[in-house]
């Protein structure tokens, strides 16, 4: 890999890996293309025990956001509280009520990445004009509300930081190779394909946890390698999910770049990224069963037009 | 039922049905309590086709909201754009993105209540004060995140729409009670039972979506009727969702009311309660296949301290 | 003037009364220009009894806003309330405290237009670009900011409703023209000249108040005539502001046609614009002593990169 | 001073210096009852050349909050813009249009404190229970509403950074004492007195403009004495504003405390307090003409029920 020209790597993995066309011009779902009922069925036989573990971090005014390009963290304010309850609040027979809002950007905290978040050079996914996508009035093609009722299958965890870092955690600026990943699945006895959600865990977030947010939200972090391109298209997963703000390895692998495999993921394979999940306790149940594989229900909140949505994907074992 | 005492009616009802210190006296569940591993291993198990519905209405400015008691429809604003990305952005390499933010009440659309959004004189789940509970910094006990990874387990669809009103719709005003209830769980070939996730369908969401939404938030609406407090507190159902506003019978069975069900059903029975859902594509999927029954995952956002959460819940047949 | 020509006329307008290039290509201020030091001496020296009138309607929930163009009311919420503070903070010594957020659409309420507010074909302010004056990090160019120490000077009330309408009110769909503005001004013993900032009553406000706002945002209303663009431009004054929502009557003198005045009067003439201004206990008293003139101060907030601001304008006599 | 026993202080300063009951029971507007129509027309009157000054910082995400007590900066983000526009936005004849929408902490950036954002002991301004005074609702009675026709007056700079300090700068922790808010008036030649609106330059604003936000909202600055509390009374002056977050200094003068003078200042003098204003460009000008008093506008955006306000005070001499 050539780390002076990023523009030709991804132009050249771009090439390689694109999915434009591949479901007809009008497809706003890339690569839940993959995710059929078969897969759905699969993935419910793997519901055992009936162990239920939330992938979401706390939504509230303790998160990493620190402001970066507008992104604060969630404000929750109250309309109406418990000690306005028992002041009273003009309802009959004793009834009080409390009631909530909250101002949040759609991706300060566990969020799916829409197809409409990033563009190549001004074109979004299947080919379309950035600008004709995505206006002042939201992502007119592919928003989020478009993945709605899709995203409930066959879960993988690939814990990465357990099985390649030491003590669980990989350090800031790792890549994760293809390599990485097919060690750590072969550890684990699993395989990843058509129409898998994959949940990377690198550690990040079990390290912020421990010493402060610090730049969790836009800093240095472990991730996925450039080089996955082509494994991210060939095994034709449906989405992917790190512990990290951005998916992939940061500082990139080129000498002036900025998030250069999103280039090439969101708007030519057209996949479906997860950026902040907490994957740590579920990665110890699986530890401990030895079962890396589950059912993964996580289901955006179909806010029209959004370019991304918090969610709270729950997995099921 | 004697129309002119709504605050005897509740507080009788809340004496039979009161759920206080049955799980202990820091319990913050409620009737989630009731839905366990064994009864999602027996969810999952109706996972048939791997066919997925999204019960949540669309999430815009479009939606029933008109402002009263502060809540609005959600306002979501971009902070980038595909223009923008197309116009340049300034980052390297052709990279483009598109971003966003929303103002919310958080319960102005598909929705769960938590335990903290309804007191009784000034007594919230559990016999705890009201006060001491929710304040301006949130529902310090009961907040919504301590539901986040519970909501996955064996949905039952009751069409009352369907199975007793005409053309698929209950008119407003209209009150369903347990035999309502019984009948169509009998017409369904369905059973009800401790931990399910019920939903019941009136058709006032039908009746919005072709005649406009009109005072659909806030208004009058078919819905439960008060007396159904002792079926949901005897049937020991983890949560229950309806496709109106506000679950309960609108106008009140009695001559002076606003919401008396709620005040049983939250503090007392310590009831989930899901208000706004769009039943209507799964209910002609049930209607279809003739089963009521499905995997139901239904996954608050976990802001903290929230009195409630938007939800896109998805059932899986 | 042809009803069926919008588009020639706006044209024709924008020829006879640009203002582009008039202070020189780096200008972001248009009529503001016209307010000078002088303006500001003749203006204090009206300053006779220090009676003083807010111009600003009440920011809150009950405001004229129907959620149309997500344009919402302000909705106002409190971190931190007295009854927290009684039941207690956590701070040393008795102390106690309120806090509060808004959420809000910059143009919701008593406002100014800014100069990136409105384009004419794609042209804004001095011919500028509009793409390349306002994206979505808001007007880079002639952001609202740029006004925040100007807007204090002479204000001169036209209580055309007073002295045109019928119980002091115009009905909606009335045109004021030229010839209305001058009828006023003589019966009002005022003149209207360079620099002045000009308060323009109707009563539509009066006739909301008392029956309710209806559509008073976006609906019908009195207002300028088209016909008044060459008076705006040839009187030089630095600014003009009415009691109703939308400055120019409506509908308006096309047969189809959205705000063709604004269309003139920002891009071209560089004129600022005042909307929801209430204008009635002030015209009261203009009326009771008879001078029509007064000290205004009407200073946006600086949001950086506004094209609009909530104003509270302070008239002073 | 008794550095151990702030509680001892707080009380005899309040017992000295209250204003409860001063101008009635029903009173909701404190020192501003010392602000009247003479002392207008003596503040107009200091119009000398129409130079005008805004003391507002920049409201925008690069302010000084860093979401402390969920005190965000002003998140401002664009419903429609200027390449909108270009793209086409279907209005006729060529009309475009940007618009836009705010969330932000009243209190945020300059802004005033009103009388219902402090508590003594749960005693509002004029011995009102402060939950009686500010609920969920906002404040019921004191509300910044109240105060929207009346800061407008004789503005007096006390530039005690320049007086006092080294390089027009006081560091963090000093308190700003009686005697140094008199040499200052002295050394500027003028006096302070009843309905005056004082400005204090601290010189905290220009080592942040400098240095960088650092800790300015929240942390350590120069600011008034608790010592000056019976200053702010006897002087009977109608408000008072710093270019700290704070006002008073920080640390404060007591072993354990957090703004004892707000706690005697707010709810016992009814004083009206401004913070975060900038008053850098004023104090050049004041120094290069040797006169410090000036008319001064600084009206509150009338959000009904709000504790404080975002405001843009406008000096004009």
């Amino acid at each position: 890999m050539n780390r002076t020209d990023p523009e030709g790597a991804i132009a050249a993995a771009a090439a390689r890996c694109s999915n434009a066309g591949r479901w007809g011009a009008d497809d706003v779902l890339g690569t839940l293309n993959f995710l059929d009922g078969a897969k759905r069925v699969e993935g419910a036989r793997l519901v055992r025990r009936g162990a239920v573990f939330s992938l979401a971090q706390p939504f509230d005014a303790s998160g990493p956001q620190n402001g970066w390009r507008r992104r604060t963290n969630p404000v929750h304010t109250m309309l109406d509280t418990g000690l306005d309850a028992e002041r009273g609040q003009g309802f009959p027979h004793g009834l009080g009520g409390a009631d909530d809002v909250v101002f949040m950007p759609l991706q300060c905290s566990t969020q799916w990445d829409g197809l409409g978040h990033i563009f190549d050079h001004g074109t979004a996914y299947n080919g379309r004009r950035a600008g004709e996508v995505v206006t002042s009035e939201g992502d007119q093609v592919t928003g989020i509300e478009t993945a709605a009722a899709r995203i409930a299958g066959r879960g993988v965890l690939l814990d990465v930081g357990s099985v390649i870092g030491e003590d669980g955690e990989l350090p800031d600026g790792f890549a994760i190779t293809t390599e990485h990943l097919a060690a750590t699945a072969a550890e684990h006895g699993v395989e990843v394909g058509r129409g898998d959600l994959v949940c990377v865990r690198t550690g990040r977030l079990s390290r912020a946890r421990r010493e402060g947010w610090g730049s969790y939200a836009g800093g240095p972090a472990p991730g996925l390698s450039f080089t996955t391109a082509d494994w991210l298209h060939r095994t034709e997963i449906a989405g992917i999910a790190t512990d990290t703000w951005g998916f992939e390895v940061r500082p990139n692998e080129f000498d002036e770049a900025f998030q250069p495999l999103h280039q090439v993921a969101i708007p030519h394979i057209g996949l479906f990224i997860g950026e902040m999940w907490d994957l740590d306790e579920l990665a110890a149940d699986c530890a401990a069963d030895g079962r890396f594989e589950f059912w993964l229900t996580a289901a955006p909140i179909p806010f029209t037009g959004a370019v991304g949505s918090p969610v709270n994907p729950i997995a099921v074992k």
